[in-house]
């Protein structure tokens, strides 16, 4: 029902962002996340509040975006918080830790189970206010010039991977690389490195690793879910009227929504492509996910004896992760168990 | 940046809609899932577009809450479309079929799979726009008073279950049973009704089945995902400026992320306390759930025989689940099955 058109009252400004990212254009799912973001909150605000979207090294490099955030450089960055783990390797928990939960745990923990308010104020160190806006969903376990097949295999190979995991790798023999995105292809094929993860099949294909890494292994259990988040920098939220406020907050929720479902829709088809293209698919044997599962529980404690913004959100974070693994087992596994597989057995 | 403040320009009016749920207000979670949207369309115009929520039998009784929509006697509602069947067996797909994908697939299908323009092309005949806004999840298996350990032990009985799964069930002999949430409980303690399904832990636990029937199924294979949407009349929606177009539309994605992860934080200690206060927890054995997912089969390609709505939907449908769950077995199926286990079996 239309109600008497009210006089304009609305003084709101017109206000203009800059949101670098940490990934180049080329990866239009992880780019175009962003992109959508900033379409969303201008359509939200008639338009008025309009936040430009730069790729990784038009502004700062890619893994620089959280800096320039924090010295308010740019008002907001894309970005994987997981990438500073060097500061601090409590960043790791807004993104993803290995053995952790699954994008739906995830997003319970953030919005229902405490996770939102604890990485806040985590966050708040670096004078940044987070909201989650992307996820990738369970991602792979990379590409291999040979075949892995028992925790042997794993000594001395040069596999690049960041972070928490290259952490736990390093405890099994692993020797982890920091490659950017371009360096990879020509590194495997040189053989410069053994091995290298990236996303999932649809981000994976447009590397084309596969040409010279042709063992693709899942799964990716340092990845079980990856959420990625726009982080603000506080003093330029503080000037936001509160309907812009409620712009970026919406934005981000239905970009998370957006993403995921993208992710979702385009790898069944990139995974086959990629499998026709010569990719070997391999899952982890049990005895590897084991040695991993243990290795990094004990990462976990050895980092939590030092480190109290790490043990003040990893106590909890396990606590629910476990509450949650427990749930799930009951129906949402059971019932997929059954379901992904019925068409194939059930006769 | 902030710009130079801009003359105000805006001349969007003062809006005042109701919105009918098909819930009462006790259901916290659904009922909740509509206030939390209204709220947020709130926050997002200046609070000048205002969207009343009114419990199922306020307006209209819960299961005409789509009619009250078309009839432009409320401009939307909050319901189920599976409640519609009766109309057309089509309505189903919005929300949940059995054997059907799960939360992450649905959203994928909806939003990148051609799934929401498929709907939205139904629901017109109806004058109707939809948004998805909610999702339970996976749900249970349902109460019930005896053990049902084989196809034999489903004749005859009498199941409060209602829609599609209710048909795919009458083939088994199962004699389904259309019953409001409050009469549950004394159908069941006087034997009137052997079984009940309703939604998952948290939900059940309100209506206290355990007390009179004890046996717990898992999993609930007719909704392995249920989703509900926003049902708007479409000359409602035409009136609207497009600021709260995208109001609505970024509300409804916000509200859906919230629910599902609401969903998923209060579930696992509502199962706890059920299992404490005497639910027995009983997966459905192989036998049942394999003849339930050929019935249902059946059963889709008997509509689609004779109602050209629902093949148009059911074929691409089948299509993307099939491709979603081939992709799901390998990376988020393997790491859940492993990880979901691991701290009881890595040792």
């Amino acid at each position: 029902t239309l109600a008497a058109p009210a006089i304009a009252q609305s003084s709101n400004p017109e206000i203009r962002w800059r949101m670098t990212s940490s990934f180049p254009k080329s990866l239009d799912t992880l780019f175009g996340g962003a992109e959508f973001l900033a379409k969303r909150v201008a359509a939200l605000t008639d338009n008025k509040f309009q936040i430009r979207v730069f790729a990784a090294g038009e502004i700062v490099p890619g893994l620089q975006a959280l800096d320039a955030v924090q010295a308010e450089t740019v008002e907001m960055a894309h970005t994987a918080s997981y990438y500073y783990v060097g500061k601090d390797p409590t960043f790791a928990f807004d993104t993803t830790v290995p053995f952790g939960p699954n994008a739906r745990q995830q997003s319970a923990w953030m919005h229902h189970g405490g996770g939102l308010d604890l990485m806040r104020d985590f966050f708040k160190q670096y004078n940044i206010l987070s909201f989650p806006c992307t996820n990738t969903g369970a991602q792979m376990g990379g590409w291999y010039r040979k075949e892995i097949k028992t925790v042997e295999d794993l000594k001395g190979l040069k596999f690049r991977i960041a972070g928490i995991a290259g952490m736990v790798l390093t405890k099994l023999g692993v020797v982890p690389q920091q490659l950017a995105a371009g360096d990879i292809y020509p590194s495997l094929e040189k053989g410069t490195i053994d091995a290298a993860e990236w996303v999932g099949p649809y981000d994976d294909e447009k590397l084309g690793l596969f040409k010279v890494a042709p063992y693709y292994y899942y799964p990716g259990w340092w990845e079980g879910q990856a959420q990625l988040s726009a982080y603000i920098n506080l003093n330029a939220w503080a000037k936001l009227p509160d309907q812009y406020k409620a712009a970026l907050q919406s934005a981000c929720a239905e970009a998370y929504v957006d993403t995921l479902a993208r992710y979702d829709a385009v790898n069944p088809a990139a995974l086959r492509r990629l499998v026709a293209g010569g990719a070997q698919l391999r899952p982890f044997s049990r005895e590897i996910m084991a040695a991993c599962y243990k290795a990094a529980h004990e990462l976990y404690d050895e980092i939590s004896a030092k480190n109290a913004n790490f043990k003040k959100v990893y106590e909890p974070w396990k606590k629910f992760r476990d509450d949650e693994y427990l749930w799930f087992r009951v129906s949402e596994n059971s019932y997929e168990n059954f379901a992904f597989t019925a068409a194939q057995t059930v006769k």
